[in-house]
């Protein structure tokens, strides 16, 4: 099984909060605890030819994990285009806090993927309302966050097919922060926490669901369906 | 409240049986049977400037009917894109058809939105699923249609917010040929029966679930959610 | 249109406070407000015969507004199931506050609907996160109750068909508010707000919600599905 | 893990046709196939004390598969409740066919649970719908069954959470034939072939969709939700 994650990586090269708390650039500190399950977790980031994206590359990713933010611009259409064609083709694909407004997602989800923020440090609160869901495998209750950027509703994203997480805030609002979509034979989980300037990526719980989202968005033998002209399967009468 | 009834407009003026059975257009023919419902059915065609569809238009619509198949490519990128705009910000859509295929319907479902299909006049049974829902008010258990245009799984959209109707083909194959999507502020509906060479927009059932369907599809007075930074509505504790 | 309003009827006549609040009863306060939509709105408590739910009472009710709290038990097991008939006849259903433990809806849902829950004057801000949906009609982002009993997640219901609001409580949990389910013929609108020792009924946004949700539930003219053994629609081939 | 299959047992005591098929009954077939993924399935009948469901067996069963048709009602109301009761804390549960009508899977659906039926040797198709669900694996786009039992629309249970099956049926009916249901901790898979009078259990494809299905409705280590009277996380300010 081969996980990929994508970072912007540009935040990590400005910003010395950024850079101090992710050395190795949030993809690599998410590929580390990613590494514990997965022996060959790979990462790309933006800056590199056909940003890391080139179709030898994609075609051979099972879960692409994506962190992207200031920069979503500037990820090509070509590219942006293949990424949501290769989940339509069964690539899993978690999307990860300021990935919301990344290109792939925005096109998959059909919607503005829009919403309300802040960066007051506000304390988050992520509370499981799914406690069948094998996303939540591992957890309490909740995981409490103690300082995060604010993300609020209402949050411009189609009915998730699975709700699985509600976030409270301390500044008054609520958020949809864990939910789950199909899309062609693709499965695509979205995951709210991530801020640059906080070390959220080293928390063990939100480590855990990034992992167990890994897992569930994998899919390797289920069917391929047929499109367009079709031969009956049984007799039609002419009348 | 304002119904807009959009066609393609060339099978009518390129084939003989389909002008036969549409002399006034398929949207001439929708829009007669909605105008029993809405003084003011309004229609718009492919080859109009600007699709018939300018600012103007959209921004006094309530509800767009679509109706489209072998000149999706040929509405413009700019046309297409301000048509989903006004479905996020609530306009309702009904979707008709072939029109799985229009850039509209597919930008707002972020899926191939491909199925499988066949000309050779099937039988086809529309099966009611959800009895509770107001588009399925006045009707059967089922609906009949002697002979239609074959469209078969797998159907590659979203799973629906709601699937209302699943269509039995004498050639062996099924279909979700009436489901409901919400995307923005904007109710979508989409409703399978209708090809060019049938006489499908004149069976009263069909006519009655479009009817129903264009009352659902219309958002007046919901909210109209504020998206951006955003100030606390509590203390946030300095920490 | 015939809507009826149920409440146990037991704390007004127990707790001043309650008395005080609503002298007629929360039931006479729900049907005053709902009597500014439709002339006539019936009510009926658990002390009266059959609880004031006849056959009779039942058959002629479109929607059903159902509070009930600290006597969920003396409801009978007859009436309750002839409750959960009705809605899956047809008959609307809007379930207030703690009547999720109440039997019809639990009979309902086939869940616990079990959740957490305190009574120490916390602020509730109430989300909506779907602003496509008739029920939100009329409100802006969120409503505001100074004081409410807290109900938290983990809320054991079935995933709602719609999930409409959420609420954010100063204590720190979160609470799926407000979610619609469809169940038969029945649609059911679940919306939390209404601790007996607060005057929540007296708020126009929360009133405005309940006034929504008893238009949405009714449902008139759908189908009524034939069950049972079905003669075959087309011919089967000996085999 | 731990698989549980219960079967009522009577038609294969009662009928020849059904005894030469199942000679170690429907739950033996099952069993022995289901045997093949994991090494210890059980197998229990209703004729067994307490059916075979002691509260010892149910406590240790990860995963329940349900088959029953004629004697739903001498299934007890205690132990009924009890299997609904272990599904709602955990336990999976597949159920197949006849037993939509069962106690358990009625009182967790909080439906009628009722359909359409004919035994005429009806040519089945099952199409897949939901081509990225784990269920699905290994199948291709339908699965043809030569004779079975026909369930047609209207099928009265909630809307699932995921439709991933419809079957097309000869004589001209639809039926939504594998449906998953989250209900408390538990996880709900509903398949509809195996008609006694057929060898449908033997079918290698129907085979496989209740061995992915087992394997899905597993949950071992999701979070447990507290219930009841809880404190605050946060300060409430007196107001």
């Amino acid at each position: 099984m081969n996980v990929l994650v994508w970072n912007e990586f540009r935040h990590e090269k400005e910003n010395d909060v950024v850079a101090d708390i992710y050395p190795e650039g949030i993809h690599g500190a998410i590929a580390e605890f990613l590494g514990e399950d997965h022996p060959t977790v790979k990462t790309a980031t933006l800056d590199e030819e056909e940003h890391g994206l080139t179709d030898e590359v994609l075609n051979e990713t099972d879960v692409l994990v994506w962190w992207g933010h200031k920069a979503h611009d500037e990820v090509s259409e070509e590219v942006a285009e293949k990424v949501k064609q290769r989940v339509l083709d069964g690539m899993g694909l978690v999307v990860l806090h300021s990935a919301h407004f990344s290109k792939p997602f925005k096109k998959l989800m059909g919607t503005s993927c829009d919403l309300k923020w802040r960066e007051a440090d506000d304390k988050e609160r992520i509370w499981v309302v799914d406690p069948t869901h094998p996303i939540t495998e591992g957890l309490g209750e909740y995981i409490d966050i103690e300082k995060e950027e604010m993300y609020g509703e209402h949050f411009d994203i189609p009915a998730p097919d699975e709700l699985l997480f509600v976030s409270w805030f301390e500044g008054g609002e609520v958020f949809r922060s864990g939910a789950t979509f199909r899309r062609g034979r693709g499965k695509i989980f979205y995951f709210r926490p991530g801020h640059e300037t906080y070390p959220t990526y080293y928390h063990k719980e939100v480590q855990k669901v990034i992992k167990n989202g890994v897992k569930w968005a994998v899919n390797n033998e289920t069917p391929t369906p047929i499109y367009g002209n079709a031969q009956p399967l049984e007799t039609i009468t002419k009348k």
